[in-house]
C-alpha cells in the first residue's frame, strides 16, 4: 500500500562546504529522509562522497539517512556505510552479479536495503528478491548528474513496480518503500506520486533559493493539502 | 634547491560536515597549501570526496589547492578538477601507463602537474619525467586513511628524490616542490625537512585539538625558528 | 509496421585492404546501408576497425553508415563515431549498466541510436528504451567473426520484437528498424524478413564472388520480385 | 519430464587434503554426480581448485563430473576443464555477455552445456537459450561457501523452470536437468524435489559424519522410498 | 652496433580506405619496414586496426611487417597478428605482468619479438629481457594519436639503450633494432639517429603530399647522404 | 649472508588427488618448506588451489607452509590463507600498486611476508621494502605451469638480489630467504645456488618417480655433500 509521500532532499545539489548546515536546515525544513549520492567515478561518471562525509553528518540529523550506492564493487563498502550512520543501503543489480548477497549483508548490519533501477533496467531484476528489499528506486534519470529530467518511460515502470509491492505486502505489516530519483520537482511530483511513488528524492528542487526557501520548496513537493 | 618548508593540511582529518569553515580556518592560521586527498575506492580502499567538493571549496580560500588523485583510471578525471579550481593536480604512476601523458595533460589546462610515489615505488619512475614536474609527492604511509606512522624506509627516498630535484634545476628558475605526505607530526616533521621536504602534508598534526588550535599546529611543524 | 527490406552489407567480409572501393562498389550494387562493424578485443574477442577507418571510408559513399559498436565501455568512443561519420550507431545493452544514456547521447549528437542484443538476451531489457531507439538489431550468431550460421532461436526473438516495434509505432510517424545480423544468406533472408526483419545485415553473401557479383548477391538477398 | 532424483555431493564440503579417496567414496555410497565447485576469487569471493585437480580426480571415479564454474571470463578456461575431464560444465549468465557463446563452446567439446542462476536472476536470461542447455542450475544460496541456508524464494523460481523445461522436452527425447545448489539436506530436499528439482547438490548434507555415513546420507537426500 | 637507418612508415597516418595501394606504394618508395599501429581503445584511447586487416594487406607488400601492439591484455592476440602475417611483434611492459611470457610467445611463434617503452617508462624495464627482444622501441610521444612532438627526454633515453644494446651484442652477431616513433620528421630524424636509433618510424612525414611525395619524403628522413 | 639450502618441493607437481599423502611424504622425505602455487586463473593463466585446500593440509604437517600467491587483486585473500594456516605468504609487485601495505598487513598477521619477481621484473622494485620482506623469489621460469626451463638471465637477478640481501641483514640477525622457482632439478640446483639462492623450489624433479623416490630427489637437490 501507497504510503503517504515521504521528501528525500538529495545532497548532491546542497552546499558541500558547509554540509551539515545544509543538513540541519533541510532537517528542520521538514525533510523525511536525507539522500545521499555515493558515486565512484567507476560506476558513474561522477566522484561525489564516501564514508567518512556520512560519518560527519550523522551527529547533525536523527532523519533517515537515505545512502544510495552508484559504486562497483560495492560488497567492500557497505559494512563501511553501515557503521558511518546509513540506515537505508540502496544498491545497485547493474553494478554486479551478486544483488541477493549484497541486500542479505546490508540486513545482516540491521540497515534497510534498497535496489535501485537505471532508467533502462527491466523490472525483471526483482523477480525473485522481493522479500529482500525495504526499498525500491527508481532512477528517472541516468544517475550521475543532478538537473537533468525525467525520463518518461520511468512512470510505467514506477506503475509497474507499485503493483508488485501491493501484491507482496498486501495482508502483511511489511513495508517496502518506492523512491523516485531524477527531475522531481513541484511539477513532476504528482506524476511520480500518482503513479506510485511514496518517497521522492529532489535536489534543485529541494535547495534552490536557499537555506530560507527549504521549507516551502519541499513543502511544494508534497503537493497541494495531503 | 630546497625551498622553505610550506604546511599543507591535509582535508583528510578536517570536519567533512563543515569543509568550507575548516579550510577557511587553516588558511587564516597559516596554511601555505590546501591538501585535498581524492580517493576512489578502487586505486585506494577509501573513497572520500570528488570535484563538485572541490568546486565548493574554491571560493572559501585563495590559497594552493594541492589536489592528490588517489583514482584510477585518472585522465577522465583530469579536466573536472582543473575546472573545479585545482591550482596542483598530483598522479600516481602506479595508477596506469600514461603518466606522461597525464602530466601533459595537466599542464595543457594550465595547472601544475605532481607525481606521487607510493612506498614501495622505485625512484626510476622519474627517470624521464623530471622536466614534467612541478611536484613530487612521496607519500610516507600507504595511502588510503590517516593516522597513519611514517615508514623509515622513505628517508632515503626522500633525499635520493632531493638530489635529483637539485640537478635538473641547479642554475635554472625552475622548481619543483617535494612534497612529503603520511605520518607528518612535530617530531617528524625536522626529520623529513633535512631528509630535503619543502611540503609537508600534516592531517591530525593540523587538525587536532580544533580551530584555535591550527594555527600554534601548523607553526610546531614548521621547526623552532624558521 | 514493417519497411520494405533494406542490404547492409557487412564490411567484415570485404577487402580490409581497399575498403573504400569495396564501399562504393556495394553502394553501386544497391546496398541500402553500410554495415561497420566495431569491435575492440574486450566485448568480443576480435579487434576490426576503429573511427579513423569509418572517417577514410566516409567520403567513398553517401549511404547510410550504420556502425555497430562491439566494444566495451562504450561512451567514449560515441562520439569520434559520430565525428567520424556514423548515421546510426549501434550499441550493447550486456556492455555496460547504462545503456539509456549511451542511447541519449548518441541522439544528442543528432544520430540514430540502436540497441543490439546478442543471441542469449532477453526482450525484456527493451522494456523501458523502446522510445529512445532507432534501430533494433538482433544479433543471430555470436558477434566477433563472419561467417557462422543463423541461430534457430533467434527467430522467436524477432518475431517478439517485431510486435513490440508494431505495438509502440501504431498510428505514429516513428519508424523502429529491426535489423537482423548473422547467417543472413539467400536461404536465410526470406526467413529473417518473414519474422518481421526489415534490415539484413550480410557479410559473406553480399562479398563473395567480387565486386561484380555484389549486385546480384544484393538482388538474391532482397528475396524473388520484392 | 522431472527424472528420478540425482545426488551430486558437493567437493567443497569434502576433505581437500584427500579428494580421491573422498571421490571414490561417495561413489561407492550411490551418488550419481560428482559436483565439483570452481571458484575463481573474482566472480565470487572464493577461490578453490582448478582443471589439474578435476585432472587428478578423474580415474578415482567413473560417475558423471558435473563442474560449476563459477569464474570470470569463463571461456578461457572451458576447454581446460573439458580436457580435464568434465561430463557436464556450467556457467554463469551473469559472468559475461556470451552466454550462447560459452554454451556452444562447451557443446562443441562434446560435453553437456549447463547454466547456472544467481538468487537474485530473473528466469528471462533462459528466454533464447533453452535450445542449448543440457542442466539448469537453481543456486538456492548465494555461490562462494558451504554451509548456508536454502533461500526460500528459489522455490518458485525452480517451479517457473520446471514449467520451461517441460514445455521445450515435451513430446521430445531431449532430457533437461534440473538442478538445485545451496542448503540442500534432509529435509529442504523433498521441497526442492516437489518444485520441480531432479538433481540435488548437497555438501555437509552429503559429507557430514565421515566415509561411513555418506550411504546413508545420500540415502536420506533421495527421501522415503524412492 | 648501430645499423644503417631503417624508414619504417606508420599507417596511422595512411589513407585508411586504400591500405593496400598505400602499401604498395610506401613499399615502392623505398620503406623499410612497414609499421602497423594496432590499437584497442582500451591500453590507449584510441582504437584503429585489427589482425584482419593485417592479413588483407600482407599479399600486398614482402617488406617487413612490423606489427606494434598497443593493446592490454595482449597475449590472446599475439597469435593472432603472427597468423596474420606480422614479422615483429612490438609489445608494453605497462601493458601487463608477464613481458618475458609474451616475448616467449612472440618467439615460440617464428617472429621477432620487440618491447616498446612509453615516454615515462624507465630503462630498468629492459634489465632481465635484452636476451629475449629482437627490437627495442621508444615511444617519442604517447601512443595513440598521430601529429605529436617529439618529447625531449627520449634522447636520453634513446642513448642510454644504444649503450645497452652495443654492451650485449658486442661481438656477438645478434642484431637488437632500436626503433623511434612520435614526432619523427626531416629535421627530427637526424637528432633520433646521433643518439642511436636505427629504425624510425613516421607517419605525417612518410605520408604527407600524397603518394607521389613518398619517396622524397622517406629520402628526406634517412637524412643528406647516408 | 646465504643460508644452507632448503628445498620447498612444490605442490604443482603433486598428486592433486591425494594431497594429504603428499605433503606427509615429502615432509618425511626432508622437505624443508612446502611450497604451495596458488593462481587465480588472472594474474596467470592457470587456476590451482585456494585457502580451503591449504587449511585442508594444515594437519598434515607441521614444516613450513610456504605459499605463493600468484592472485590479483590480492590483499582480500592474504587474511585468509593466514588463517588457514600459511607461514610465509610471498606477493607479486607485477600484481598490484600498493605492496609495501600487502607486506605489512602478512606482517601484521603474525606472518612472514615474501616478494616475488617475475622473470622481466627489475630488481629497483625492491629498493624501498627490503626492510619489510622475509624472503625474496625469483621467479626463473613465468608462473602458471611446471615443466619450464630455467631462464638464464635470472642467474644475474639472483646475484644482484644476493648482494643486496647481504647489503642489508651484513652485522644484523635478520635472515631474507632467497628462493628460486622454476626449471630447478639437479642440474640447475648448484647454479641456482652459486649464484645465491638458499630455498629451491622444485616441482618435478621432487615429484617423479613417486613417493619411495622423494627423498633422494630431494637429496640430490641439495647438491653433492653440502
Amino acid at each position: 500500500m501507497q504510503q503517504p509521500v515521504r521528501i528525500a532532499p538529495s545532497i548532491l545539489s546542497a552546499d558541500f562546504a558547509n554540509l551539515g548546515a545544509e543538513v540541519r536546515a533541510v532537517d528542520a525544513a521538514g525533510a523525511d529522509y536525507i539522500h545521499i549520492d555515493v558515486m565512484d567515478g567507476h560506476f558513474v561518471p561522477n566522484l561525489t562522497i564516501g564514508p567518512m562525509v556520512v560519518q560527519a553528518l550523522r551527529p547533525h540529523s536523527a532523519k533517515v539517512f537515505d545512502v544510495h550506492l552508484m559504486i562497483s564493487p560495492v560488497d567492500n563498502f557497505v559494512t563501511a556505510f553501515a557503521k558511518a550512520g546509513a540506515d537505508i543501503i540502496t544498491v545497485h543489480p547493474e553494478a554486479g552479479a551478486h544483488t541477493h548477497r549484497t541486500l542479505q549483508l546490508i540486513r545482516s548490519l540491521g540497515k534497510k536495503a534498497g535496489v535501485a533501477l537505471n532508467p533502462a533496467t527491466p523490472v525483471s531484476v526483482l523477480d525473485y528478491i522481493m522479500d529482500d528489499v525495504d526499498m525500491i528506486l527508481v532512477m528517472s534519470v541516468n544517475p550521475g548528474f543532478g538537473g537533468q529530467s525525467f525520463i518518461n518511460s520511468q512512470k510505467d515502470k514506477i506503475r509497474a513496480i507499485r503493483q508488485r509491492i501491493d501484491a507482496v505486502t498486501a495482508g502483511t505489516s511489511r513495508v517496502i518503500d518506492l523512491e523516485v530519483d531524477g527531475g522531481i520537482n513541484a511539477e513532476m511530483a504528482p506524476v511520480a506520486i500518482s503513479a506510485g511513488a511514496d518517497v521522492l528524492v529532489a535536489g534543485t528542487a529541494t535547495f534552490q533559493g536557499g537555506p530560507e526557501a527549504y521549507a516551502d520548496n519541499i513543502r511544494r513537493l508534497r503537493g497541494p493539502l495531503v
